[in-house]
């Protein structure tokens, strides 16, 4: 872990072979592990990780994630992420992400949407005053050239698949995991559009949470050249877990 | 990575927030990877790893893996995974691992059976003549004091799950890949076997390859007190994918 400055952080990575798809890139799941980790190292070195918070009974909650790759690093590849905060709300704030190969080029760009929460109430909390607003102190405007999270909504979709959730979808806090979610709508799609073409932009908002026995419906809709919407659901259709969105290109 | 001698790797890693269950601790599937990346660093840097027999048409297959664990490590804690070849036979070599806390102490063990087959017809080799043999000179005989692995049969298994093999099951062979399997047979008990005891004994040996598209079923029998055989069939019954026990304690 070196630091391009002290707001920016940036983690090294190599392509491990179970992390590679069948085309032997990374997959998206594993990056956006990847990311989130990222997130979790460079707010520990700064004083605003999630053991901190917690220790005031608060915590960090992912709201969105957006994900959007020229490239894909390989079976081996050893790449960087770099992380930064761009922008303090009163109750969110915007975290991104370069993904540079080893020769410094970059490969992609992600934006991450966090709220802080009440660990008991669940309820949101203004972060400027939360921890001495320590956060503040390391915003930085680090280019990241990527559309924020658009609305995302659903007119007519289409049900794609029906998963089921088991033990190894469920994290600490007793809830589907985060990354989970990724491999499950990217597995509503066909393996052929994996094979011709590559997850250009992925993004998700997360909504409600879901758990152990709730069968997760994954609905489709087509949003323009080969980019669709998708909308998880529980309850039989009656509340949303997460909408997201898929370009391949 | 140090070396505890030239015959034994050792490997440091932390449990991710993402690779821990609901109950905190290390999931067996990213343990399984970690086993699997060991083996191929530990063979990488003495000369007979995948990318060295690529170039002589030769490459590695997993045939078994065991696992018993006397404790798993919990979400932040460090621990380290130690590797070595314990025999080579004609055909297969025995590699285990010791997995350990940070503090030394031993938190469990494991066994791996490989095979090395020609990459064009998929063939067992005599893998003491490939490559020079080189693999025999790092023979060595660490305790890994857990019992190898013993022939699975079933008799009047019972149905536990279904599960139809999407895209992210399928590593860059385009098989579904070894550690997925570990998923679908955890997923396959209700997630109290976990949460009053744990896995302490897995075992799985691999038969047939599966494919995307493949409808696979997952089979369970009991096998003594908190102890189940599994096996994971495909092409409707007609073709047996894995076998497997798992001890819960």
């Amino acid at each position: 872990m070196t630091e391009i400055n002290d707001r920016i952080g940036s983690y090294g990575f190599m392509v491990e072979p179970f992390h590679a798809d069948f085309t032997g890139r990374l997959t998206l799941a594993v990056l956006g592990n990847h990311l989130l980790n990222c997130a979790s190292f460079h707010a520990k070195d700064r004083g605003f990780g999630i053991g901190t918070l917690n220790q005031q009974h608060y915590t960090w909650v992912l709201s969105r994630l957006v994900v959007e790759m020229e490239e894909m690093p390989s079976e081996y590849d050893k790449f960087t992420v770099e992380t930064w905060v761009e922008a303090v709300y009163r109750l969110f704030t915007d975290r991104n992400y370069r993904i540079a190969a080893a020769d410094g080029r970059t490969l992609g760009y992600a934006r991450s949407v966090w709220a802080m929460i009440g660990m008991d109430d669940r309820k949101p909390v203004e972060m400027t005053k939360v921890n001495d607003g320590r956060i503040m102190d390391y915003v930085t405007d680090y280019p990241c050239p990527i559309d924020k999270p658009a609305r995302i909504k659903l007119a007519a979709p289409r049900l794609a698949t029906t998963h089921r959730v088991t033990y190894s979808d469920i994290d600490i806090n007793g809830h589907v995991n985060s990354i989970r979610y990724i491999e499950h709508i990217l597995d509503a799609f066909d393996i052929s559009y994996f094979k011709d073409t590559a997850v250009k932009r992925f993004e998700i908002a997360y909504v409600t949470e879901s758990y152990y026995g709730d069968t997760l419906d994954v609905w489709i809709e087509e949003a323009g050249d080969k980019a669709f919407n998708v909308e998880i659901k529980k309850d039989g259709g009656k509340s949303t877990v997460c909408r997201g969105h898929v370009s391949f290109g």
